[in-house]
């Protein structure tokens, strides 16, 4: 089982398999995941890098049918909760503002998303799907699961099998299976000053 | 060429080997890096996932020897200095912080550090070790190199073939030779609320 293939438009450069593979389904099959498949997911998180090894990160788990997973759903935007409600995993992503002494950590949101990265070429690892949302409501979600001040509900991670796309809403069934895009590297690598395109954007390979 | 092997304290979980072997080295050779291993390091950036795929990173790169290396080098901590100077590469990675239509990004730093992170798995598949750094002076960062309004210097990221700790200060050798550390799952993982440990963080296997 795996997440089926999603052209990338215009790639420039090949890259790790893991890191190839790896896009935000929003299909899922009914399946559960076991204790042992979900294990790893978090313990790839947890050896994240991070700045002075503050580990600014804290998930809240829920499955699919106890009452914290249909709680977390309740956050969503409506049209997030209309796929998100059959993955078999909806997780909450915190981030710790501060360190331990006090001061504000200005890589926490930084290092929040380092660890949510590691987690998701976990999941692609074991054959899963994952799809990161920004469009939930962090007030709500804060007063639900009681999250004290001092940290901030930063994502909703939506995790499962992947599964048919003709589950979906009909719109939403046409971006499932659209190819991925993305800018071409020239406009965001830069060299030596800003705005400046780097060499290495000039792709080497013939032209097709 | 690859990393060297750094033990982790109670690990709790297996994870993909490209995750397990990854740290953050301060010893590197004097070798440089040709174009062809460092296209795929920035093309892994490229396919992060983001918030509306907005994509709210920008690198600049500078290699060693140039004048814009040590105009980099020269942005960071005294520390950091003595031993990021034998790296092949120093890059800035830059958050854009508002949307196209000018509205902020609350996750341009969130999402800057998951394409790091990917960036960072694809330099340690090519056997680099990546060290990103905090301790810049982001001010001195963005005079020098011309940030303009909007976007952010968040880190800076080492990269460079992993050498021999004898090179570094005699601080800095203990350091790299010591046990990754990190806090257990049962520090940040919770399950349905805040501050209940999750059941997956009670590790399955016998005790040692």
């Amino acid at each position: 089982m795996s997440l089926p293939p999603k052209p990338r438009i215009e790639p420039e450069a090949d890259i790790h398999s893991l890191l190839e593979v790896r896009w935000s389904p929003r299909a899922f099959t009914d399946e559960e995941i076991s204790p042992q498949t979900l294990r790893p997911l978090f313990e790839a998180a947890r050896w994240s890098a991070s700045c002075f090894n503050a580990q600014p990160w804290n998930f809240i788990e829920t499955r699919r049918g106890a009452e914290a997973f249909d709680r977390l759903l309740d956050c969503l935007t409506p049209n997030n909760q209309s796929w998100a409600k059959n993955a078999a995993l909806l997780v909450l992503a915190i981030a710790r503002l501060n360190f331990e002494n006090g001061k504000p950590n200005r890589h926490a949101y930084y290092d929040l998303g380092q660890s949510v990265a590691q987690l998701t070429l976990e999941a692609t690892a074991a054959g899963l799907g994952v799809h990161q949302m920004a469009g939930f409501d962090a007030a709500r979600a804060r007063e639900r699961f009681q999250i004290p001040e001092g940290y901030d509900p930063v994502s909703t991670i939506a995790i499962g099998f992947p599964g048919q796309p003709e589950r979906l809403p009909d719109k939403l069934q046409e971006r499932e299976l659209a190819p991925r895009e993305r800018s071409p590297q020239r406009a965001f690598l830069f060299a030596e000053q800003w705005g400046v395109a780097s060499p290495l954007t000039e792709d080497p390979r013939p032209k097709s």
